[in-house]
């Protein structure tokens, strides 16, 4: 079994990023210019925001971060976005969500010009997707993609098994799987809460990949000796004997599965540590004006 | 076995549209307009819109046909797209398909005003549909949904196996079948031409949809005894014993699978009529600016 380290690819692609930054500068190109816009002061949110305007840093993107109070109305939070859409300096942005209850999600991601949309929520970005035309993918299932190839697992042929059908993990991973190229061209299943018999359909799996957000559902009995696991829960499980007061506990039992599996991402350190790693990625195609 | 009639499902939903047309314009509502734009003189796209035309006055919409040379530039195209996006009385409309090889299909598509793609190939829509959100949902899988609705066979909790990754059958079936809602909420399995063992997998399916454009590629050792089976295949076979010189023939082996499944769409008169049907749909739809 390989464990498959997705701190330290992250941190390969971000210096990768940085030397073609320095190279797009030097050849007279623009430094890509990530904006960010948080609302309010929820914990989570500023941590994640936090950890962008570093990653910015370490790739020498240039990053805004624009921050409004919790009672900010929804026109203003528009009038911002279009602000940020029509400012040539800024290649891509995102609104950090949650948003506050007042506030229409869906209408603010609409909102945001697709040539921008670096998270790639735009219903312009899913819909190109889908149909395979260039489009910016939404950070985890492009972080997920980014792992396979790093590690050379190949997916034409093979059998994918998603659990989970959420719009920004499992919609996404199942559309790219069966795309016609590599990474892709795979048979997909995508199953989830009202699938009878995920045990069952699991063992037929090469490749599971875990996003239903229930903590070490994936045990050894559903696994197939030499199945890859890609495990994208991050459920705060209480833990008192930590300082935090929690464990971040993903989808798959760790311990059991990773002894019959041939690759497997842990949780902490697998799959989330690409996310951000993909939003760099977004924004460097973004400075390019690709799409 | 239960043969499911897309012909007779297609003429009742034709002949409700034309009451709730009625209904809609007693009540000071408007006459849906559907246009449709034809370039060329094609054999099969003048069918084609001829039976939309026909269609229409069925329902009791109003139709316009546009007609265009096959050495129409690009941007006279776009030209007439722009000027039915922003003609009020036109409720939606469509391009008819193929188009000549100077012009860039896909940039005529997105030209149209996501609002009036009736046909639902807009990369909007197919976003919108995979997120869940109101809009147009392309013709073949929309007829599908509906033959499921009008026999009373439910998705839920059923194992789906989809044949073919097309954009405009393939990946929005599976969207739909694998949303939460009913029909939905299906375990969903795309196979194509690089699944390696179809065979095997079909004979997990409760409901197979056929469309990979094979004609008679699923047979009987390939069904489970009371499987659902949707053939969306419409291959032209050459047939000298008939006077066209062809059989239109399905991407299932009709009696052999016929004896063993519980409903099948036989070819042609199951799913094929339901597509004008859906146009007619969505038309209604759009009339009422409910997108």
């Amino acid at each position: 079994m390989e464990k498959i380290d997705g701190k330290a690819v992250a941190s390969t692609i971000k210096k990768e990023i940085a030397i073609k930054v320095q190279e797009q500068v030097k050849n007279g190109g623009k430094t890509p210019h990530l904006a960010a816009i948080l609302v309010g002061h929820d914990g989570g949110s500023e941590t994640y925001v936090a950890a962008k305007v570093k990653a910015c840093e370490i790739c020498h993107f240039k990053s805004s971060l624009i921050r409004f109070d919790n009672d900010i109305t929804q026109e203003r939070l528009l009038q911002e976005v279009v602000r940020l859409n029509n400012d040539d300096d800024v290649d891509g942005f995102i609104v950090q969500l949650p948003l506050p209850k007042h506030i229409d999600e869906q209408a603010i991601i609409e909102a945001i010009d697709y040539r921008k949309d670096v998270d790639g929520f735009h219903p312009l970005n899913v819909g190109r997707m889908s149909i395979g035309l260039p489009c910016f993918v939404s950070a985890t299932p492009a972080g997920i993609i980014e792992l396979l190839k790093r590690y050379n697992i190949t997916t034409s042929g093979k059998h994918c098994v998603i659990l989970g059908r959420s719009n920004i993990v499992g919609k996404p991973m199942a559309t790219l799987l069966m795309q016609k190229n590599e990474p892709g061209n795979a048979t997909v299943t995508v199953c989830h809460s009202r699938t009878p018999n995920i045990k069952e359909i699991c063992l037929t799996a090469d490749i599971i990949i875990a996003a239903l957000g229930q903590p070490n559902f994936v045990t050894a009995d559903m696994v197939k000796p030499g199945a890859v696991i890609i495990d994208v829960g991050t459920t705060r499980v209480p833990d008192a004997s930590r300082k935090s007061g929690f464990k971040l506990t993903g989808d798959v039992l760790f311990d059991e599965v990773s002894a019959k599996c041939s690759y497997i991402t842990p949780v902490p350190g697998g799959v989330g540590p690409m996310t951000i790693c993909s939003l760099m990625m977004n924004t460097l195609k973004a400075s390019k004006k690709k799409i």
